[in-house]
Parts: structure tokens; C-alpha cells; sequence
């Protein structure tokens, strides 16, 4: 037997404890959807109020809102999804076999093709004689699908088509003046969701990659356009060094440039200040620098509205390449623009005497991506153990508490720990099965940061054993002192 | 101008500090949507943690899981809801109109319909000459409508139908055997969703209590069904006294009646234990005992597989009665085995050498009327003052945290006041725009439970001035003693 692939052996032990496993398993699963499972909804969790606190602590002025997720069509006319939002579709005319067109053209040409429009598709897989993949028929024409969910949304003359949202990003244009107004009118506003979105994707893959309803995280940054080139904590961040691939400097692969020498470069202080947040969300992950990088698109890569265009992207050992977790997009005014002209609301704000619509920074990130990143980066084996190293904020339980054995007493003390610390904000669980060696091993599986061992000493002196899951080093800790070592916010 | 109800008055006030509203407003709205505004997301989310913490916390096997919103055919198969969940129709032959049938008699007869089958209501129709409320035409038929949204998902031969769960409670059955294996093959087994969940209700109206789009807390207990008359933690709640409307007694009204003496009524144990720990979590939320009532359904009123079920109700001074918030049901064999009948897929666990399919107790909580419940309970005026009393951990922000004047150093303190409150878990926001009386009103507007204000004297001895919201009471604090004084957890 083939020994397993990185991926088949962190996919193994995701599966088995828990962390996500196909939607609707029972009924041989549902293309395209996960469920989280006991120990990953706590670590998805988790990596969500860790979003929070960093991005909506940036300011004083950015805040979470919870739009709803269905939405009806004016608001995909506005955005431009209606028109915009589809894939490039192939079908074999023999087999009844279908793919993304691109995805055809590029496993066939080893080159890249998204963004090419279909009409432009057509052409080359004629010229290039592109047959289909399975049964080497003939393709029919490229098509276009949109990949937005829809259905009918009440009844019989009041019927509105109601669309599954295809990114939260909408939800924040749409609430944009009612929050400036209730929040005092100040800019920057930012606006962020934290939700699920839905897409019909024509080939869903790869796990947590390519899902048809998934969960991102998104931050809508509202500004006046004429402050691009300044932000008043920029100082703060001017030294930090960035790892960016530019889009004029491809050849010369990642560069470690300061923010400084970004702003030198032309890219606006205004952005370059949120790329300095960004890359520190992720050094606060423990993401090594080495790992990530700012790949940004050039202009034919982008949508025509984007003014600036990166891909956060990490080193993902499962798929041997980096791979775009996050994005950072300069869309200007194109979004309440849009909304403007078709809901006829004016979106502008009167801000020092001047009328203007704000321009839109957004940070989007796949929360699914984000979470699989964890466990890719966090993976560890030595000789027989293995375990997930995950920082103790995102670890799905801060730690595990075990009486050595189960009796004398031991057992209700370490119970007391274990209220104790979650009356004092710290998430432990009780473990009182096996050894003490398979209680840590059982804990060290799923990511769990300490594991605190109540024994006969604690008993005379009230200090435990603690733990620590990567070093397996343990110091004695007096009780009293446990709560204010493990909080981890 | 009349004088505004209540439930406009507190509609007013959340409109216009972002707790809520209307979805896609500049779009004229979305009938049954609604968005929670920057406001109102802080004390949803609030609230979901409460319930997380409070009902995860009962047993070391309650866990938390997230199942896909989106699900397949079979499930709703399995589950009944592909026949049974509908709705009574009737339209008018003239005007074109339409209603819940069971609605349009209520209206006319005053008399409740729910749950009566369409044939009756066909019937009852007649006899009563009940024509449409709008034109006195003749109404039609009465039909069925399916509540759920349904759509194509994946393209061509690979299309299957997708619906939109009406309710969180599938995922956990669906997911039952899974998360039983991953934990141990514990039993009880709590499998909680938080979640959205959608219905196509024909007319969705009253704000947040009956919308097209909804977020569910949800807890599935799955135990051993010959355990049903026993908990090994009742002898803790067993002298509580729980007010209760019984079935067979409704003439006497909401009783008082101690755990105990539900148990020798003949309601199971196991079942009395956690509606005592389902009032606990209500009188933690502040309620008063004296608007609050677990309301059981009688056989005819309740689903056929429903072995007992109770809705737990708050008298809300918005509608002047009682009102569903939460349901207690004791589902027995019901879903598992419907799932096993469709799946084909084994749902028993074997357990002390007993083979057999667990039961299920069912906790659902509807949270957008929990949320708005909270409103309508902590709604004050007193005089010209008028904010919304909440319990501090599930306030927006636990504290504001003000400078007495933005100069001489004060607004300084203050920002590194709420930066050290921040870094020990005490949410708290800045503000130093106007005077701190407004400030004051400001906060206690939506809620904030207290005023920290940074004075001259502050500069003098690191102490501050705490207001509590309710009483306006102020106290001289210690910066060090700050954080451990405001933690909510």
C-alpha cells in the first residue's frame, strides 16, 4: 500500500475526531457541503472571535452588523453578479461530461486561463483542439453559468426571486447608511459579517476549498477617497517589513519590503497600513513569514473596479503550492455606486463640507481555508506522536484536566479545577478514561494547548502539573495562579 | 397624534441605534428579512455565548456542531417535513388574496385553528360562511403550501434538489452516529446547532417573530429511552418550584409546582430535570418568574411523535400575552428511526449490552424572539430618561469608558483605560464626544450596564468613577480592581 499523502493523513484525522466530515454522510454525502463536527466548531469558533477582536479592534469606528443571507435580485443587478457572476461551462457532446472551461483548457495546456471569456475560450479550445477529457469526444460550445442559488420567495402575485447571498460583502453595502448614520457619521466606517455564502459550484473540490455554502469573514472599510494617501497610525507600521509579490515584479518572486518602501513604491498609505494588519493577523497565528505572501493581480487579473488587488496567500503542504486564503481589495466606489443607481437612494456622505461617495476597502477572508490553514501549518509527527500544534487561542479547548487516578479524592478535586477555571474565562474539559499518557496523546490529537494533572501532591500543597503540548514540559502551578496562565485573550 | 404603543415606542428606539432592521431598506425591504445592525449583533452574539455556556455546560457530553444549512431531498423525507411541512391556504376567487386559512378564522371567529387539517378547515369554511376579509368574495379552497425553499444544486445529470432547513434540529441527527463514535459512545449525547433556519411563511409579520429567515438555538439530547425516569443530578433542582401550565389542568392556570411534585404528576425525571435547568437559564436572563410559563400541549394540540411537549412563553408587554419563545419536546424514536428507515443506515448504539435506537429531548430556542424578548423586558422610561435595562453580559458593551474633558492628559488615561479592560476580556467602547451626561444617556440608551469616567483625580490615585446604569449609582474604583469588578463570564 502506498504510504498516505500529507493530506490523506491530516484529512484521516480530521475525519476521525471530529473537526468536519461530509454534509449528510448517511445519505453518501451532498457534493460540495461539510458539517463541523464537535471539535471543529470550536476551533472555527474560536478563529472567528480571534478575527473579531483583531480587526474590529483596529478602530473605534468598525463594527460587526448580520445581514440576512437571502437577498432579492436588485441587489445582484446593483453588485453586477446577475450579469457577471458565472463560470465558463463545457459539455462532451458524446459522454455528457461537463467542466469549468478554464479548468479543461488548463489541465490539458498546463497554463492559466481564468478570467478568459467564454467567446475567447471557444476560440482557443478550437485552435487548440481541446477534446474532452474522459471520453475524447467533441465539446460543445462554452456556456455560461451563474452560480447563484435561487427560488421563489412568497407566494402566488407577491412571488420576489430571493437569491442565496455569493459573499457577505453586499449585506454592508446595502446596511451602509443606516449604520453611518446611527454610528455618528464618522469615516472610516468599517463594516464586517462573519456568515455563511452560497455559490453552485460546477465542480466542487479539494475539501474546505471549493465549497457550495461556505463561511467568510469579511470587513467592508468605507473611506474618503481623498485620504488614501495618508492614515493616522501609519507611523506606527512604517518600519514592518511585508512579504509582497507585485504585480510589475513578478519575475523576482517575494519581496521583503517595508511599508515604508511600499508607499515608495506608489501603493496608497491608506492601503498599505491595512496590509501591515493583515500580515500581523496572520504572525499573531503563528504563520511563518516565510510561508505567506501578498500576491497581487495585475490589471487584466482583476475585476475592472478593483483599483488594487492582492491574494493573502500561504504555503499549504497538502496541495504543495500557495494557496489564496484571504483577500485585499481597493474596490473604489463601484459597490454603493451600483446601489445608487438601481435602489435610487443617494449614498453619498456630506463629511467637512464636501459631498462624496465613500470608497471601499475590503479585507475578505475564507473562514473553511483559514481553518484547514491551521491544521496544515499546525500538523506535527514525531515517531509515534502526532498532533496538532495550534496556538492556545485558537486550540479547540484551552486545556484538558485529569486526576491522576480516579479515586481518593482526586477526582472531585480536579472537577472543582475544572469549574473553577470556567467560571474564570478559561475552556478546559474533564478527562478521567486511561492513562494518563492516553489522556494527553487523546488531547494532543485534537490541538489541545495544556493539559493540567491533579495528583496526591495537589491534595497537600493545592498546585497541579501543567502541561504544555508541544515541549510535553510540565512545571507545578499553585491553583490560584492557573486561571491568570491559561487565559488566552 | 395618538399616543405610541409600547411596541412601537421600543421598535422606535432599536430602528434608530442599529439593533435591527428592515432587510435591503433602500430596496424598500424584504418581507419576513431583517438585518441586526451594529447594536443589535453585539447582543445577539452575546446572547448565543450565554446559551452556549449555559446549556454546553450541563453535561461533559453536550457539544456544539455545525451542520450545512443547505440539505438534501431524503433528510426532509426522513424527517416528514417534504409532506407535512404546510401550511393552510385559502385565497379569494375575486380580489386575489390569501392567507393562512387557520389565520382568517381566528380573525373571524375568534377561536384558535391551529393544527386542524385543511379538509376541516374546508369545512368549517362553509359552515360559517367565512368570506374574504378584504372584498366578501368567495374564498376557494383550502390548499397546502410546503414552508421550505427549495432550489437545483450542481448542473445537468448531477442536479439534486436542495432545501433550506426549516429548523436546525436535522444536522444533529443526520450527524448523531458520527459524533457518537468521535465522543466516546457517551450517553446522554448533546448535540446543540446555532444556526439560521427558513420558512416561506405566507405572512410573515410582527417584526422578529415570524420571519422568512431566523436563527435557532437548538439542543438535541439523545439518551436511553429505559432511563427516562432518572437523572443523577435531580436531587440538585428537585425542590425548585417551576410554573407550569399542565395540559390536563389548564382551567387552574399557571401553577407552581416543585420539580418533585412534577415527577409524581408522571412527567419523567429526566424530562423535569432540564426544564428546571431550561427556567434556571430564563431567571439568569433576568426574567421575572411571574411572566414566565412552560404552556404544555395536549395530544391533539402537539406533533403525534411528540411524547410531551411544552412551549416555554414570556409575557411580553408588546403584545400584551404570552408569547412563544422557546419549545420543550420530548421526541422519542422519531427522527433517528425515520432517518434509519430512509438512510438505510443502523442508528442504534449498543450500550450495557442493550441494543436500541436513543430518544430524543429537544430544547429549541427561537433566538431573534429571545433577542427581541430581552427588549421588551428591559425596557425603562423614568421621566425624560428612558434605556434599556439589560443584564450586564448581554449588554452591547459591558462599559463605556469616558474622559471627563479630551485634554490634559484625560483622554490619554481613558484610551489606555479601555485598552487594559480590552486585553482582560471587558468589552468596552470610547467616547469623548460631548458632555458626559449625554454620554451617559447615550449609552444607557441601548443598554451599556456602566459609565467609567476618568476625572482630574484619576491623573491623582488611578481610581475612577463607575456609574451603574439602573440606579445611576456612582462608586470610586481602583484601575487595578476595574477588570475583576466588570468581568460578565
Amino acid at each position: 500500500m502506498a504510504e498516505k499523502t500529507f493530506y490523506e493523513k491530516i484529512m484521516e484525522k480530521m475525519l476521525k475526531r471530529a473537526f468536519f466530515y461530509p454534509s449528510c454522510e448517511i445519505y453518501g454525502g451532498f457534493s460540495g457541503f461539510y458539517d463541523y463536527g464537535s471539535t471543529g466548531t470550536r476551533i472555527k469558533r474560536k478563529w472567528e472571535d480571534f478575527w473579531r477582536r483583531f480587526f474590529l479592534g483596529l478602530e473605534e469606528s468598525f463594527y460587526e452588523i448580520q445581514p440576512a443571507e437571502v437577498m432579492p435580485e436588485p441587489v445582484f443587478e446593483a453588485s453586477g453578479h446577475l450579469k457577471e457572476f458565472v463560470d465558463p461551462l463545457v459539455q462532451c457532446s458524446k459522454c455528457g461530461y461537463y467542466e469549468r472551461a478554464d479548468t479543461i483548457m488548463e489541465e490539458q495546456l498546463h497554463e492559466t486561463f481564468e478570467g478568459i471569456t467564454p467567446k475567447e475560450l471557444d476560440r482557443l479550445i478550437k485552435e487548440h483542439g481541446i477534446k474532452c477529457p474522459k471520453c475524447g469526444g467533441k465539446l460543445k460550445e462554452v456556456t455560461v453559468l451563474n452560480l447563484m442559488f435561487n427560488f421563489d420567495v412568497g407566494i402566488f402575485h407577491s412571488v420576489t426571486k430571493g437569491y442565496l447571498r455569493p459573499e457577505t460583502a453586499q449585506g454592508s453595502y446595502v446596511c451602509f447608511k443606516r449604520e453611518y448614520k446611527a454610528n455618528r457619521e464618522k469615516l472610516p466606517l468599517g463594516l464586517a459579517v462573519v456568515g455563511k455564502a452560497f455559490r453552485n459550484e460546477i465542480s466542487p473540490r479539494q475539501g474546505l476549498f471549493r465549497m457550495r455554502e461556505f463561511t467568510q469573514a469579511e470587513l467592508q472599510i468605507f473611506f474618503d477617497p481623498d485620504k488614501i494617501n495618508e492614515h493616522p497610525m501609519f507611523p506606527e507600521v512604517k518600519d514592518r517589513v511585508l512579504r509582497v509579490v507585485p504585480a510589475s515584479e513578478r519575475e523576482k518572486g517575494e519581496q521583503m519590503l517595508s511599508c515604508e518602501q511600499l508607499v515608495q513604491k506608489g501603493y496608497p498609505e491608506f492601503a498599505v497600513y491595512y496590509m501591515a494588519r493583515v500580515q500581523e493577523f496572520y504572525e499573531r497565528l503563528g504563520v511563518p513569514l516565510d510561508r505567506f505572501r501578498f500576491y497581487e493581480k495585475n490589471e487584466e487579473e482583476r475585476a475592472f473596479y478593483n483599483k488594487l488587488h492582492f491574494d493573502v496567500e500561504i504555503f499549504l503542504e497538502s496541495f504543495g503550492k500557495y494557496t489564496e486564503v484571504a483577500g485585499f481589495h481597493y474596490r473604489g466606489d463601484h459597490d454603493l455606486k451600483g446601489h445608487q443607481k438601481v435602489s435610487g437612494e443617494d449614498m453619498s456622505v456630506l463629511k467637512e463640507g464636501k459631498r462624496f461617495i465613500p470608497h471601499v476597502l475590503e479585507l475578505s477572508f475564507g473562514v473553511d481555508r483559514n481553518f484547514f490553514t491551521l491544521m496544515d501549518l499546525g500538523y506535527r509527527e514525531e515517531g509515534k506522536r502526532q498532533w496538532f500544534s495550534l496556538p492556545a487561542f485558537v486550540a479547540p479547548w484551552t486545556a484538558g484536566v485529569y486526576p491522576l487516578v480516579k479515586k481518593d479524592g482526586l477526582d472531585k478535586k480536579a472537577r472543582e479545577v475544572q469549574r473553577m477555571l470556567a467560571e474564570e474565562g478559561v475552556d478546559c474539559f474533564y478527562d478521567e478514561k486511561g492513562s494518563i499518557g492516553k489522556r494527553y496523546a487523546r488531547a494532543d490529537e485534537i490541538g489541545v494547548a495544556y493539559g493540567i494533572t491533579i495528583d496526591y501532591q495537589t491534595l497537600e500543597d493545592d498546585t497541579v502539573t501543567v502541561r504544555e503540548r508541544d515541549s510535553t514540559q510540565q512545571e507545578r502551578v499553585s491553583i490560584s495562579e492557573l486561571a491568570e496562565k491559561l487565559r488566552t485573550f
